[in-house]
């Protein structure tokens, strides 16, 4: 992997990250592709309609089902999905921690129960990398040991310790596999955690980025606590976190939160929210959101916004898609996915954009000017 | 409308119909868009995918979400939907009759409550004339007497003959329409019943054929009778249509079905079963159905057909629909309607060349040779 720093405007910045399948320009939003397929859309929509050119996909899902080796078999991720561009994975852990019926942190790992079925597995800081492996995404996640929140002191130090601890346990293993000749081309991320406590932040910050990691991610926000916290704690941990290889901050967030955390430092993002708040009719617009169930929308032949260029827009007016909604069409979820992904990624353009002119400060003014 | 027969292999045609808005060649079939919207698919998926040249709409449906006068006041049918290409919309008799909690055929019409919300309406032969001049059909259909069967030979004849009141009914009621300048782009069809008994369905034929319409339906069929009854019926009935006028089969129906009434001299088809098919895990093919939920294609590189050009035979192996399914992703629906619609629109391509060419008998050979 190629990191390259192009630009700076005050903290925020413009890089490049070159994978063996693509060529990566931050700040970057990638959608979620769970299964290996971003919820309503095929890879012909993720590539040219979004000309995305990375997405994520969750090794829980992909390992519980077809299952890891069927991924590999069939020609590992890009070859399954036939998506050709990057992918990242995540470690799994927080997807067995939040949707198993059953899971418990141990010394060495994450026990828990598939939600399919009930079957009782166990990830450790190596088989995670062993099924990423399998799965052939560009970057990978390691295990890091989440904590439920509100936790005692006691618990998020035990946290860190255990991270940090996984996270040695993870690069040996993985650089000894590449020295074998398997895993090249792929690239694996340490996970920060901490909560919004500073000092914690500041011990797993640099405990984790001493190590040899191609780049580091800002877990464990995002979680319920204030937006100013997150903000406060993604501002304070950067300052950690080294200039020369990229920063994922991850499972955020909405326009603002991007917006924010960029200003932060940070050049990497994913969530759901644009996927998933498609589905239940919020669309993102150059001046907020805006729900489209609205009865306000029945006859309103505007576009959803008159500023995007999606194809949704390009065609569809309001009306219409809130026909679609209101009939509980299946083509409304991927017109209203579309349109999301699209602002989203368009957002991250324009701040590509500013960032290379060094008018950041400028553009952030613009983008809550237009939202009054 | 101009209706222009170019050929015939036996009593299979090959004609070419122009409308205000596309031209047709047949045999046709046309993908059913309930509420305006082929389901699960976008209009650019239907021209650019399929190439679709007329796609049905549910008066039924339209009237009461979002309502005719929506519809109307949104461009109707072409500007609401942005499909550019031909509508035929049913008369709504038929869902009425089926779908609604409550319908009473009368003299002068079905009175029926809505499946939405309970509330009461009646439509006469006037009445779902209006609703078809405010959605802008191209091709608009009579309202008929349905009948559940099985039913007395007297329930049957009061049907025939109510259906062609309401026949010579709407005809003058369209004709003057048209006369004051209303739905002037506008055509109608009127459809024959009778069950599969001929007497009634030459008795039907001939009262309907004897009015100015600008095509005539065989309706009442594919209701859970024999094929082969179905397809005796078509073939008896063919003989008191028209030959300078469209004959549409309504409601049918498998490939076999088709082929079968083709042969037969029909000209148009519609049907749900490709597009609801696709939902629940049946696949058409050139060597019969497969069902993709089956864990044999878990691992199956091969794409559903094929001998298809559509862009999930192109782009996808059965392993990854197979896992769209199982996952239950929402893209899996448009992928697997792409297809079957794909493989019923190009059957109908290839029944035209084939009686272009005057070797139909041998192309239904072929047709059930492949699938042994």
């Amino acid at each position: 992997m190629e990191f390259t720093l192009e630009a700076k405007s005050g903290k925020a910045r413009a890089a490049t990250i070159k994978t063996a399948h693509s060529t990566i320009k931050t700040p970057v939003f990638m959608p979620v592709g769970t299964v290996g397929s971003v919820k309503s859309l095929d890879v012909h929509d993720v590539l040219d309609m979004l000309g995305a050119e990375i997405i994520l996909a969750n090794t829980y899902h992909m390992y519980l089902r077809p299952g890891d080796e069927t991924v590999k078999k069939m020609g590992k991720l890009h070859g399954f999905t036939k998506y050709p561009k990057s992918f990242l994975t995540d470690s799994g852990g927080f997807q067995a921690f939040s949707l198993s019926d059953m899971s418990k942190p141990k010394e060495d790992g994450i026990e828990f129960r598939s939600h399919i079925d009930g079957s009782k597995h166990f990830f450790t800081p190596k088989k995670v990398i062993d099924i990423q492996l399998n799965l052939g995404s560009d970057i990978m996640m390691i295990l890091d040991d989440l904590v439920a929140l509100p936790a005692t002191q006691e618990r998020i130090a035990l946290s860190i310790e255990r991270t940090t601890k996984w996270a040695e346990e993870s690069i040996e293993y993985f650089r000894g596999k590449q020295a074998e000749g398997v895993g090249v081309d792929q690239n694996i991320f340490a996970i920060i955690q901490g909560g919004t406590d500073k000092a914690f932040r500041t011990k797993s910050a640099q405990e984790l980025c001493a190590l040899p990691y191609d780049g580091f991610a800002i877990g464990g926000l995002s979680v319920g606590e204030a937006n100013q916290d997150m903000y406060d704690t993604v501002e304070h941990t950067t300052q950690y976190m080294p200039e020369d290889k990229p920063r994922y901050l991850m499972g955020v967030g909405t326009p603002e939160d991007l917006i924010e955390n960029i200003e932060r430092g940070i050049d990497m993002f994913d969530c759901v929210m644009p996927t998933r708040n498609a589905r239940n009719g919020t669309l993102f617009t150059s001046f907020g959101k805006l729900n489209i169930k609205g009865a306000k929308y029945k006859e309103d032949e505007a576009p959803i916004d008159p500023e995007c260029n999606c194809i949704t827009c390009k065609t569809y007016s309001r009306a219409y898609i809130n026909h679609l909604f209101r009939s509980r069409e299946i083509s409304y979820f991927r017109l209203a996915t579309i349109h999301n992904l699209h602002y989203y990624l368009n957002l991250m353009k324009e701040c590509r954009e500013a960032i290379l002119e060094d008018r950041f400060a400028e553009f952030k003014a613009d983008f809550y000017q237009k939202r009054q």
